[in-house]
């Protein structure tokens, strides 16, 4: 019989909590044996909704957490002060080694600080990014770091292009991941400082398949696997492509409704629009993974609806049986004079 | 009569040159009198051009240079050794006080070096910053930098808000408009270490109207007319900006044509989307004014059409009219304490 795959899931946190997250276990379990779902949050809530499902039952538990970190809390103040918090029990339990995964779809801020301050780092990762997938015409790349590293090194830099490109092959499977950074230009002498000092580094580790720079035009076109930057840059990639994408999507829509003609020929092309639309959306794969840390901790969008959950919960089945972790610890440990 | 106002175009810049330039001059001075284009090329074929219309002739010269700077060229190297180059020899006109204002379509790169090499910066502005227009929700926005002044200090932001909003205010005819930076959220203690020291000062500047971070979701939503940057970060959102919406009308376009149903709904779309789109446009506006410059200088798209350049023609008018020189002047000079 294979190992069990031990995921906690915050019960408590996101938009749509608790009911979207109970729903999102319940069709993992459901859908593959091998899992224990372990939610996390208050239980009489949990079991209300539960109430509402047939499942197989042991592969669900309720660990009690009575306390919910709010979005807007500062977060550093809220994982030390919250203890009994749906956040800071379920990042325990994997520290603790009863879970191999912790996912939410909380406070944005809180799961940055609870993995680095809770779950903690592998030894010799210096920072674990974050690490969404976004959807691209050929499919999906890592965007790594979109995290809370401000102004992070160019070591920073290449420990994510190992760690994006091991996550790319193994859990993606993406063979030989192509892995470039974001400039503001193809060649090697433009950018800012970070980057003219980080290409040079990547160019020359053995352990990624570097392609060059990439400019952000090309990112929606597929142009790499990996797409490194710094969590600034990468912030404002992830939340300009959510935005000129529904911005995009609201003004065709509109312009539709505008005439008669258009009127009809939309109700003709929705649904082709719909199917085509849900192509070009990364959530399906599952949230995104903050990588690097002793256990793995993935941040679901907080807009998160059960078919993400469930994603979520099956790619930290993948990322636990391809042992990413190992595969990090072995790759980052063997090559640390750059660091 | 009203003082004539000259703008120099470069001719031999751009994907459609010298055609669509020439074009693009013809139909300026054709809809309004008062302007003088100068244009700046090899005479022979620009008249080859030129003959194809009728037009006022004492509205458009011909100014020789037979030199081309290619796109791929290193930016400084060209400017200093192409001197009989369109792009040198149109800065040189603007230096010189021959015209007001040069348009191009050519070398990014060394346009952006040109106008600081030779047109010459304001007495005060420590950077010029490349400021184009982006299309949002609501109609456009100025975001300002998207040059190469990469690694900007928190002086120049300041700078860059207070020539932007003069823009803004002057050329676009936006009153009191909305200054934002871009940040990774709302909040004044998030964000980068330059993101940080900038805002207290935005906030503490009389001169604009300060509102605070914007999340770059925001932005095509039309949160602020004004988005301050610093270049790389500027950069990286007109880019993707470009490549998210083309990725997606792609994507869009191949849905509908996957079954009769879409086609045929497709082809009802067409106008409907064909005119939103448009809207979604900002080249009617003209092309990017590099400011702070003595003299102005535009740079269109390289694949600048016959309406981009006739747009950023009109748009050197309003410059000029508005006296958006002399207004920078006063600004930058009044607040030095700031630098």
């Amino acid at each position: 019989m294979e190992e069990m795959v031990r995921v906690a899931v915050d019960a408590m946190g996101g938009d749509h909590a608790p009911g979207e997250l109970v729903k999102g276990a319940v069709d993992a379990v459901t859908m593959r044996k091998g899992i224990l779902v372990l939610l996390v949050g208050q239980t009489a809530v949990i079991q209300e909704e539960l109430a509402k499902y047939t499942y197989p039952k042991e592969q669900i538990s309720i660990v009690e957490a009575p306390e919910v970190i709010e979005t807007a809390e500062p977060p550093v103040m809220a994982i030390r002060r919250k203890k009994k918090s749906s956040i800071v029990v379920g990042m325990n339990l994997v520290k603790q080694g009863e879970a191999d995964a912790f996912v939410s779809a909380g406070s944005s801020g809180a799961v940055l600080v609870g993995g680095q301050v809770i779950v903690g780092r592998i030894r010799g990762v210096e920072r674990p990014p974050l690490a969404p997938l976004i959807p691209t015409e050929k499919g999906v790349s890592l965007l790594i770091d979109c995290g809370a590293n401000v102004d992070a090194r160019p070591t920073h830099l290449v420990q994510f292009a190992k760690m994006g490109s091991i996550y790319m092959e193994n859990v993606l499977g993406v063979k030989k991941p192509k892995v470039a950074i974001v400039n503001i230009g193809a060649e090697e002498e433009k950018g800012n400082a970070l980057v003219k000092e980080t290409f040079p580094l990547l160019k020359n580790c053995p352990d990624i398949h570097f392609v060059g720079g990439i400019e952000a035009r090309e990112i929606p076109h597929g142009g790499a696997d990996v797409i490194v930057c710094e969590a600034f840059v990468g912030n404002v990639i992830l939340k300009l492509y959510e935005g000129v994408s529904s911005t995009l999507i609201s003004v065709v829509k509109q312009g539709m409704m505008g005439s008669v003609r258009g009127k009809i020929g939309g109700l003709l092309v929705k649904p082709a629009l719909k199917q085509t639309l849900k192509g070009f959306d990364a959530t399906e794969y599952g949230g995104a993974p903050l990588l690097g840390l002793s256990g793995l901790v993935v941040k679901t969008h907080g807009s998160a609806k059960a078919q993400e959950v469930t994603n979520s919960i099956l790619q930290c089945v993948t990322f636990k049986e391809q042992q990413i972790n190992d595969k990090i610890k072995q790759n980052i440990g063997t090559s640390s004079e750059e660091e």
